[in-house]
C-alpha cells in the first residue's frame, strides 16, 4: 500500500510547491517508495488533526503517522534500511542536519521576500486572507512592499549560497558522488520558488543553477514535470 | 615517528592561533596521532617551499607532504582508516564539506573584522607590514577602522550562527553523538578568535558557547590549555 502524503497545494490542486514537501517527495523517490499525495491548503487545519499538529508534510505509512520533513526523512531511513540510503550512516545524518539548519535558518528566510507576493497569486483563494495577514504581520509591511526591490536584493541571496557553491566546486552533489537528502533539502527550497514565481533566483552561469538542472532530471524528471506558474 | 605539522605562530612561538591549523590539530588528536609542531610565520614562505605552496597547515607524514586543512583531514582519514573516523563514511565526508564551505565562506569572513586589529598585536613583528598591507588592501581601510564598531557588528555574527544553533538544539555535537571533523571545523574558527582577542564573540547563554566549552575540554584540554592573549 502506497504511503499517503499530505502536500500543500494551490488553487490548482495539482500545483504543489512547499519546500518542505518537496524534500519529502524526493526522499520518497530516493527510497523508491510509492506515494499517494493528498492536496492540502493552509487553512485546512482540521484535515491534519490526526497528526497532532497543523503543518505539512505529513505522511501515513500503514498505521504510522509522521509529520515534519526532517522527522519523515529520519523515519524513512530507519524503516527502510535496505533501500538506498538518504544519509549514509549516523554521521552522514548528523552532518546533514547542518545543511537542514542552514536551509531553514538562512536560505529560506533569504528567499521569502523575493517571491512572497507571487505565492499569494498561486494559493487557494480560501487561504489568501490567512496568508496575507500572517505574512504581513511577520514582515511588518504589505506583501507588495515585502517583495519590492527584489531585483536588487536577489544579489544578497545569491551571495548567501556560497557554501553550496564551494561544495559543488569539489563534488557533483551535496551528497558526494550521488544525491543524498542534503541535495533534496537545498533543492526543495529552490523548487518552491521555481513552482510559484517566474522571478529567476540564480544567475545562468552559477554552478548552483547547473546543479539545479541535474536535480530537475532526477527520478524521470519528477521535479521538472511538476506544474509551475 | 610523529607527524610534523607547520603551524602559524605569533611573536611568542608557543602562541598558535590559525583557524585552519586548529582544525588539523584536533583532527590529529581525534585520530590519536602524535604530532610535532613547527612554528611558522606568514612571511616565511621559503620554509614551506617543499610543499609547493605558501600556507599552513602543512603536514609531513614520513615521505608524504600534504597542505590545506581539508586535504589533510582527507589524507588522515584514508591513511589511518582503523583509527576513529573523522567523517563516518563517504556520505558523512561529503556532508562535512558543506560545513567546511559555510565555515570558510560565511563564518570566517563574518569574524575577521571583529578581531583583525587584535591579531596584529599578537603576530610576529616581522609579519606586521605584510599583515597590515594585505588586510588593509582587502578591506579598503585601516585595520583600526576595520575593527571599529565591533560591539554592534557582533550581533550580525551571532545571528549568522543560526545553523550551528539549530543543530545543537537536536544533538550534542555537530557530528551527532560524538565530535567529528565538522566540530573541529567550526570550533577552529572560534579558537582563532579566542587565542588572539579578548573580545567575546558569543553571548554567555548561547548554546554555541556551551558547546565551545565542551570542545575546549576534549583531548585533555588541548584547546583550553593553548596560550591565549
Amino acid at each position: 500500500m502506497a504511503i499517503v502524503m499530505h502536500d500543500l497545494a494551490g488553487k490548482d490542486p495539482a500545483h504543489r510547491f512547499s519546500p518542505y514537501c518537496w524534500r519529502t517527495r524526493l526522499a520518497l523517490a530516493h527510497k523508491g517508495l510509492a506515494v499517494q499525495t493528498i492536496p492540502w491548503r493552509f487553512t485546512e487545519k482540521q484535515a491534519l488533526a490526526f497528526s497532532g499538529q497543523g503543518r505539512v508534510p505529513v505522511i501515513r505509512d500503514g498505521e504510522t503517522v509522521v509529520s515534519d520533513s526532517w522527522a519523515i526523512a529520519d523515519y524513512l531511513e530507519d524503516r527502510y534500511p535496505d533501500r538506498p540510503s538518504l544519509f549514509g550512516g549516523a554521521r552522514g545524518r548528523a552532518h546533514a542536519r547542518f545543511v537542514n539548519g542552514w536551509a531553514d535558518g538562512v536560505m529560506l528566510p533569504g528567499m521569502v521576500r523575493l517571491i512572497v507576493r507571487d505565492i499569494f497569486d498561486v494559493i487557494d483563494p480560501k487561504d489568501r486572507d490567512y496568508f496575507r495577514s500572517s505574512r504581513e504581520a511577520r514582515f511588518g509591511m504589505t506583501l507588495e512592499a515585502a517583495q519590492e526591490g527584489r531585483e536588487v536584493r536577489v544579489g544578497e541571496f545569491r551571495a548567501s549560497l556560497v557554501p553550496v557553491r564551494l561544495v559543488l566546486a569539489r563534488q557533483p552533489w551535496l551528497g558526494g558522488e550521488a544525491p543524498s537528502y542534503a541535495d533534496y533539502i537545498v533543492f526543495g527550497n529552490l523548487q518552491w520558488a521555481r513552482c510559484t514565481s517566474r522571478f529567476e533566483l540564480l544567475a545562468a552561469d552559477d554552478t548552483v543553477a547547473g546543479w539545479r538542472e541535474k536535480m530537475l532530471g532526477l527520478f524521470d524528471g519528477l521535479a521538472r514535470n511538476a506544474p509551475t506558474v
